[in-house]
């Protein structure tokens, strides 16, 4: 049994990771900690735990973490780095859903996110955590950052197209309009995502720039070994769960004739948790509703010179807790879907 | 024209008044104060009121509130007490939509909102502001302290019940089992009441005391000049707007052949905010979305002795700012339903 | 293995039977009927499915139902009862998630559903499946009437009342205002639960009379042995699953002193799925969610003569499919949790 | 007063001209036809208009619509155009909210409608009725077919654009993502628009095509007196109203200086509905619920080649049943805004 930690549980994605580690038959839930909850069992606080989790919330010097094999960090930007470094020197595993390993530029980190980078050195090892990408390196890393949950969309719906030899679309004129549930903004006392102002409503929000573009952008030109250049509108839906994710890419004359359904088909071959779904498809986020799927439909509307991809996840899932979960699978050598193979809730 | 100020602007009681107040014939917007957003123009805080209000907010001792006709108080409660003394000075007419001038018993008062009441004979001359029950005290008044959304709907439901010479219902056991929409509580910041939390979910909440339920008790004792006894549950309701009260009461062995669908038909006929529908109706809040309409439904399931009575409005109107509104126009001797005539948004 | 059949899969209650046995250890799915969709692969109409179900609709009479060990009909009423009897002949065991095998009194089945009963016979013999009430019955039934969603919610809330060998409360005067998600109307295209015409909006239906109400009654009558009243008067929620229901009973004088807290929790203290919550709780729908659990709280409001009890389900798991496969468990002799122990969904 | 019939008042874009129409100082409502619905109080089938309107629906042969002023039709696409000929003749206006008088090309409406156009000469004379484009020929139009929903949004969003002289942009890969909510889908019984379908759900639609791709590409044409080249992707939003269309355009060089807000806010200064939001909001469909205002924000990401711009509207106002009134107030010599100065209502 992998003996999991779990630091900052109070948030969606801490919740979610509680979900479905309860239920993973090789995991077992060692300490979950938060300094102002100490000593309030999980499951008061969230009562879909009753009967699943008896763990209590602990203060992090009364957790045992440096016990565990695996600690994920469930919370705000900034934590992980700076409790990394003692983990790793006690043999244990780290898995950030939070940003402090995603930017491989620290200049670029505390540009978007406003605070200096602490670990440099941990930053250059860590893993981009990114299975459909970078799994070959999951499996062996001692510090994974895990992707947002928009790059997650947004790399895997692009990727077939990037990881050709050759340009196959205007990779300068990438864009992505991408929609997202309130659950993405996080567990957080704000105005902004009350139901009385988000609810019968929608909006574009950052449109001048948010975080999840210099990921991504890192992300996409990793793939392609070339530059990118994205343009990236998220918009807020009034829904609790799901991203999804339409993208726009222009095609190359010489590109022309490609099929790019068996091109996408082709790619994902055999992943677990990515479904090309048939031509002509219209992907709903509640088909993926708490679980670990993301499924994507090729689209190429009038025949034309521009492709549409519509990619579709759960964000707290393959967004976040899943992926997570997904990765220390990989990290442990597991089966990768363990624990993951939960039906989509529809309706 | 009447000049009118709101204290407290910002909430949605506040921005509900604007809306109206904006649109109505026989008022000037003169002041609307925040402190913490002096300056700030109300249309960049509610986009919605770009082109139909000008005001700013401004710093309390900014606005010349005094030089008012009437000063609505959209504030937390505690607030219209503290200030209402030197308005009436003033010659101001003062209209809180909080409740601080609801509960005669200032012992009860001190009890459910947990501070002393600062000025007794201020409280003892002001009129609940409930028209269809108290209409000339209201022409007359100089404070009126509005009802609650939730015993709005409660009165009206279950006054022509009660106001008959002798009881019709067991008048000890009365029932509301209550449904409201989220912006009932409030545009605070609050996890609660996020959409991630409040959306496809129901809860009850304060089953052991609702601050509502002794303003109601006292409401319709004064209704019956008869002690009366009820239970209140509220409930929230994945929803923006509405109040949907469903109330029971016990028929008295003498009440059965009573024509319960004439007797409130003909207690309301005069009213132009109360609504009693053809019998066997279903009343939907959407019906009185954003209208100072409540309509009551009554029924008697299976020809039995338990009376059901389904109300509706919505709580920002008829259980807030337009009855506000409401008691203003009776006031100032307008017309009942000047600037009240909206009709219902539905879809 | 158990080989199941599903009669009529395309509605809600039928993918949610496909979403709990695609991943239930001891089934194999052997056949799914729908005359009208023969050949379309079920993961076609619901996308939720896809990888977990590979199974295609057939017409019922390629379907060879009869070489299943359990059917379930997931159908309109009527159509179980015009079937059951060659499937039990040819050994095949029934779970009914309509109507058909509810209520007792065919007169009583006349009157509420506007057709004859066909097979008195097998409704006297069929077991009502609620497992916690009648478990024993239900291990050696070869026929189960499942109950509705809003009466195991009742039943379950109001059952440690009943069930004393005296009354506590006053059994003629019962109330239960329900709540329901508009997924208990089924997977029907009507103009009534359309997005735009439910959606921010709350209302009651069939205050006169309901379906669920006789079904309720005879199974209270039968756990107190003694007759009794229930006034039901369901609302339809915002919400696409869960069912709140609140109960109101009034105490008898001689039940003042009773520990209501301790007597819940000791009804249900080796029941798997209905968690009594502690004293003061508001249970949530989603606390629930795509879960077989219900939760139930017990409240005194001000200490009075009146409880209010809260009962909380997700109406398509433990109010139909999940229920019935509570059954087939308990039918089959295996663990009774066996495949349901599913984390609820939250957020 | 103006005397105005409507044809077909059983959907969203007929109840929502009854609830402008009934409040319209200039208006009386002379008739409303419904063949199935012959003798039905309009308030009866939506008690929103209870005390606002006392019509009933009648058969069509019984209204007199020929001694109307104008005819609005609010019914399925081909039913203006066979009733036009004799409401003209009989000197009635006719505006139409569905498709019939929309494109001019006959050939295009029979590909994207399914039927042949039954009067190309009316055709031929009628208006588009984009009063901000066409105002003066709307002035004296007989026949004016109103916009689509997603083509206002689209045409007012690109308006400035491609308004100029010379192209400022590729006019050649315009695309437009826009998002709907469900009420756009009519009020029609169909399944996959059911809250239990459509809520805490979000998808893409008719990608490979809809039928509103050709009218506003025509319409865009017309502004421009160019060719233009549109790739428009729908997506449908969890909510009842409401529309907003994320346009992308890619600058061209000889453009990059120019000061995109001003040229906004310039091309529309004079317009009563058309708001054009300060630089760097983002405007949210709320803004304009209820109301006839179209706002407009202009982003240009990262000051980079790529506009983007965000369109809210209200589908079922500025996008059907007010921009007709505000046609109807133009033909009629009437201020534009008369009876269209809703405050919207947020929340």
């Amino acid at each position: 049994m992998i003996k999991a930690g779990i630091v900052g549980g109070t948030g969606y994605t801490g919740v979610e990771l509680l979900r479905i580690l309860a239920a993973h038959p090789q995991v077992e839930l060692a300490a979950i900690t938060s300094r102002k909850e100490d000593g309030l069992p999980v499951a008061d606080m969230f009562p879909s735990l009753r009967g699943h989790v008896s763990l209590a919330f602990s203060a992090p010097e009364k957790a045992d973490l440096n016990a565990c094999d695996v600690v994920f960090f469930a919370t705000p930007h900034g934590v992980a780095m700076a409790q990394a470094r003692e983990l790793l020197a006690a043999g244990v595993k780290v898995i950030d859903l939070a940003a402090d390993f995603r930017l491989k530029d620290t200049a670029q980190f505390e540009q978007w996110y406003g605070m200096p980078h602490s670990c440099p050195d941990l930053l250059e090892e860590a893993v981009y955590g990114l299975p459909e990408i970078n799994r070959a390196a999951i499996a062996t890393a001692r510090v994974v950052g895990l992707p947002g949950c928009y790059p997650t969309s947004m790399q895997l719906g692009l990727a077939p197209l990037l990881a050709q030899g050759k340009a196959l679309v205007n990779e300068s004129t990438l864009v992505a309009d991408c929609k997202s549930g309130v659950s993405g903004a996080g567990r957080k006392a704000e105005i902004s995502t009350l139901l009385a102002e988000a609810a019968d409503n929608f909006k574009a929000y950052s449109v001048k720039g948010h975080r999840h573009l210099p990921e991504t952008v890192q992300g996409l030109q990793a793939i392609a070994g070339r530059p990118v250049g994205l343009t990236f509108v998220p918009h807020l839906v009034p829904m609790i769960r799901g991203i999804h994710s339409t993208l726009y890419a222009q095609l190359l004359p010489e590109a022309r004739d490609i099929d790019f359904q068996a091109l996408y088909e082709n790619h994902y071959r055999n992943e677990r948790f990515v479904d090309v779904m048939p031509a002509g498809s219209h992907p709903e986020t509640r088909s993926v509703r708490a679980s670990n799927m993301l499924r994507i439909a090729v689209h190429r509307p009038a025949g034309g010179d521009l492709l549409v991809i519509l990619v579709v996840e759960d964000n707290l899932v393959k967004g976040a807790a899943g992926q997570g979960v997904q990765c220390m699978n990989i990290m442990f050598g597991l089966d990768e879907a363990t624990g993951l193979m939960h039906v989509p809730v529809l309706p």
